[in-house]
């Protein structure tokens, strides 16, 4: 496929951002390095007023109603991570409303083609990106993420993963004709002709049900996918981070409402308090698609109870490092230290399980014992937290109590490595700072290991020899899941093992990481982002089954 | 895309084929008229000899051993419709076994690649091809089709599909980079480089549930699918149609181990009478693919139970045709009884209910009242199925006893329009032969024409008019699903409206067919059979749906 600028349609938001889409078309089919959307917040980048109109624009939010045209009392249900006040008042909306508002602007979306839709989607991401202070603000208060993480992971890469599910749609709708001509020859009689019309028609309503950590990130992918391919889209935020998503349910109605579309394609459901309205929704015979990103229970639970709807979730998992050998202990050390301070380990990628060898690896710095590993690790983790002020800005803060809680349960697991430090927060005074704990326990600590610590939790786990910790990741991701894998080693036999144990239990692998890529991020356009193949997720974002499915292909044919 | 010649690869089963999957690759994106498998069995197409050897190895099949080299004891549980003995005695292999040895032969056939592996599947396409005369006659004798049907929809179209749905997976697979380079801009920093890897990885175990009616058009398309993919696939035919798939099975084993693979990757599962075999190895862990074609009860069950797996399922619907209005009075009648009589009815495809304004409708031959309508293509059917030696070979047998229950209950719904006839077989005196049988009832009668009346029954349903015909018609297929539906209009704005009634329900549409091609016949590589977007179907054959879930990607990447 070649990059073109000339516009092949007629539908102006098409045209308009046509080249972004073929830029983006280009780059996953090539899974090189784009990006379409600049992650850096500089004011060079972004101009000298970007970072406090976006900052303005997220306080006005604060102790006030919402602006968003749904009917409903108002509910506010969210506690900032940094201590501060959030207090924004949400419109109530009912079930029985959503899905009735969603069901009526579905056929007129369906007929408006695939063109005008595509071209609507580009432009809700163009003028998400407008807003992209304001939306990295409410990541940052609602998830706990610091401010340049939120800005990136919850602002541009979350656009990027948008724009890449837009493209994958447009790619498996517009593969096939809209129109074509059949003749069959019939020997001596004339041929037999056809002309045939192939209508894309969506599944149905699809509801997206975010999360508390990557709102956005997480849910843009299938908010894009199943809006660009017919399905009106009832957005279900956590209660604990409706900001970023409720931003997102705005701009998106502002530019449906725009071009003459029912805003009512995109709608916003927040609950109250135990209310469980994802739940309601998810098993309504009108959801037909059902996109989650949070706990295993819960994701089992949709899976098991959203029958009528396909339903794409993204679980827990216990992602796992296997250290065999390196040739640059430091930079592995600081990478792998890194990965585990970034976001205090609240990302689903974080590494939680550093398989090292009882007996020590050999490095460019001679052969390093166990305790040598850790001790490695450990202090490069205490480097990038040392300082609070450079630290917070690396940990952000803890999302919820739940995490407080694990790190207390696991404080006293094992060995020590590494205690986890409360952090007073220069700027934020109530903010919830934890540094990393790290401790170390032995293979036989199936039990423990074996499941999922999500927070900043991770433990060395002391393995008989590298063939041992290649059977504990295949054992733990195989039965539990995992989102990323890495592993260190300067002997090619063990990074082809790891590769294919990774096959196997059919997670991502990096290898060698000790540089400025980390485990835990994935870039759009060509890292895929979970498996699918492996218990922590059932659907990747995204690839063509991600967005296969949201639509049909309805045939018409005539004779000519 | 444009068709090469030369081949891209050094799988010399590839680069043998490489010319038919290109020219299938093509047609699937243009949706034109394209066979790979000359559906006349003429001595001038076919070869003198042909038919006498297809038909020599047919007969030396039965009172036998099966020729498969599977373990267990042996079972036979077929029944010919024409009436001769069949006795076919098939492996019975317990499931224990089939699940572990397909497992056993996954890993080599995943490394093998894709080229290795659709390479293969075109082999053995190539090798049934070269027995589609032994096929037709398995098909024609278990089945009950006639024998020209048997050669063209159980052979050729059979192998047409089966390509199709090889060419779907090939370009599913290849879409994706094998691998990638990722260079990431730094700053003043050198940039961030990586290589990436790009792993095709199959779902698991696959299976097979072959129908009783079309064993090998309906289980083509899922068990090349699964297989190019990189699953091996568990094939259990329906018990009164084993031999087609067993034939199947033997020259597909017999093409692998001759390429050097495991021929358990493809493993026939025969049953004894009652056994529930395909229960219990659907409900296998290691079984993550299921396709299925048969009864709405079933094919729930298998949603419900099979839930560690993929379930594509085609069950019952009721299809439909909408008449308002025709130009071609003769043509339509001719055209609908064709449909009616081919194969008695017991297509998935054919029509049931016919529905016709009370007032009667517009005709080229002047206004034709309700009955004259109904006459009509009672008359159409008579003279199809008058001469008993030219009417078998398109009714052929009825497959079995479910048919001929619902034959007698039907047989004094509402009024009379046709009654069915006992025909004898000139050749085969055993046989059970049924022409159609055709009742009248009104729009209130919905408990009786709402549901499925499998076999030659059709219902000529009386409407207050047009308007009334396309509510039942919304009604009874958004309820109850289709496969296919029909209208007949010299109006455009009917024609419109029932195309946008189809959109809504979610069903294939074909308009005024008068001549050579009828309502219940789907052509591969250009229309889509079933939708997946109504209770009918969940699934479609084929689209990319249908083949971007039966592997997952799996990455590795590491710095440059």
């Amino acid at each position: 496929m070649t990059v073109t600028t000339e516009s092949t349609s007629s539908h102006p938001l098409f045209s308009k951002h046509e080249k972004t889409l073929r830029q983006a078309l280009d780059t996953i089919w090539r899974r090189g390095y784009w990006s379409a959307y600049p992650e850096s917040p500089s004011p060079r980048v972004y101009g000298e007023t970007a970072a406090a109109d976006g900052k303005a624009a997220f306080e006005a939010y604060l102790g006030a109603d919402f602006p968003l045209d749904q009917p409903g009392d108002r509910v506010a249900t969210e506690r900032s991570p940094f201590g501060i006040p959030l207090d924004v008042r949400y419109p109530h909306t009912d079930p029985d409303t959503l899905v009735a508002r969603a069901s009526g602007a579905l056929p007129a979306w369906r007929d408006a083609g695939v063109d005008a839709r595509v071209g609507a989607c580009l432009e809700i991401l163009a003028r998400l990106h407008e807003h992209i202070f304001e939306l990295a603000n409410a990541v940052q208060f609602t998830t706990g993420q610091a401010f340049v993480m939120a800005f990136q992971a919850g602002g541009a890469n979350a656009l990027d993963r948008g724009l890449e599910a837009v493209a994958y749609a447009y790619a498996a709708m517009t593969r096939h004709p809209a129109t074509a001509y059949w003749e069959k020859p019939a020997g001596k009689r004339p041929p037999l002709t056809m002309t045939k019309t192939f209508h894309v028609v969506p599944r149905g309503v699809a509801l997206l049900v975010g999360c508390n950590t990557f709102p956005t990130w997480n849910g843009y992918p299938g908010l894009f996918a199943s809006l660009a391919t017919g399905n009106p889209v009832i957005v279900k935020p956590h209660p604990g981070a409706v900001l970023p998503l409720a931003v997102t349910v705005r701009y998106a109605r502002q530019v449906l409402a725009e071009q003459g579309f029912d805003p009512d394609l995109v709608q916003l459901a927040v609950e109250a308090p135990g209310e469980g309205v994802a739940s309601a929704l998810a098993t309504r015979p009108e959801v037909r698609i059902v996109d989650f990103t949070g706990s295993t229970a819960y994701g089992d639970w949709l899976e098991a109870n959203a029958r009528q709807a396909l339903v794409y979730t993204e679980k827990a998992g216990v992602n796992t490092i296997l250290v065999d050998s390196t040739d640059d202990f430091a930079g592995m050390c600081a990478n792998i230290a890194f990965s585990l301070t970034l976001y205090s380990g609240q990302m689903c990628t974080t590494p939680q399980n550093i398989l090292v060898p009882e007996g020590g690896v050999d490095t460019d710095q001679g052969h390093r014992s166990l305790a040598e590993v850790a001790a490695g690790i450990a202090a490069a983790v205490g480097k990038l937290t040392g300082d609070a002020a450079r630290g917070v800005e690396l940990t952000g803060a803890i999302v919820n109590d739940g995490v407080l809680d694990r790190l207390a349960e696991a404080a006293d697991l094992g060995e020590p490595v590494l205690d986890s430090r409360t952090v007073e927060h220069p700027a934020f005074p109530d903010a919830v700072v934890r540094t990393p704990l790290i401790r170390q326990l032995t293979a036989a600590d199936g039990d423990t290991y074996g499941r999922e610590w999500f927070g900043p939790i991770a433990f060395v786990v002391a393995t008989a020899s590298t063939t041992e910790s290649l059977a504990v990741f295949e054992h733990v991701v195989g039965e539990r899941g995992a989102l990323t894998a890495s592993v260190y080693s300067t002997a090619e036999p063990v990074l082809d093992a790891a590769e294919r144990a990774a096959l196997t239990v059919g997670v991502h692998l990096s290898a060698n990481l000790t540089d400025g890529v980390y485990v835990n991020q994935s870039a759009a356009f060509s890292d895929f982002h979970a498996t699918g193949a492996n218990p922590a997720a059932n659907a990747c974002l995204t690839d063509d089954a991600y967005v296969a499915g949201r639509f049909r292909v309805v045939q018409s044919r005539r004779p000519v």
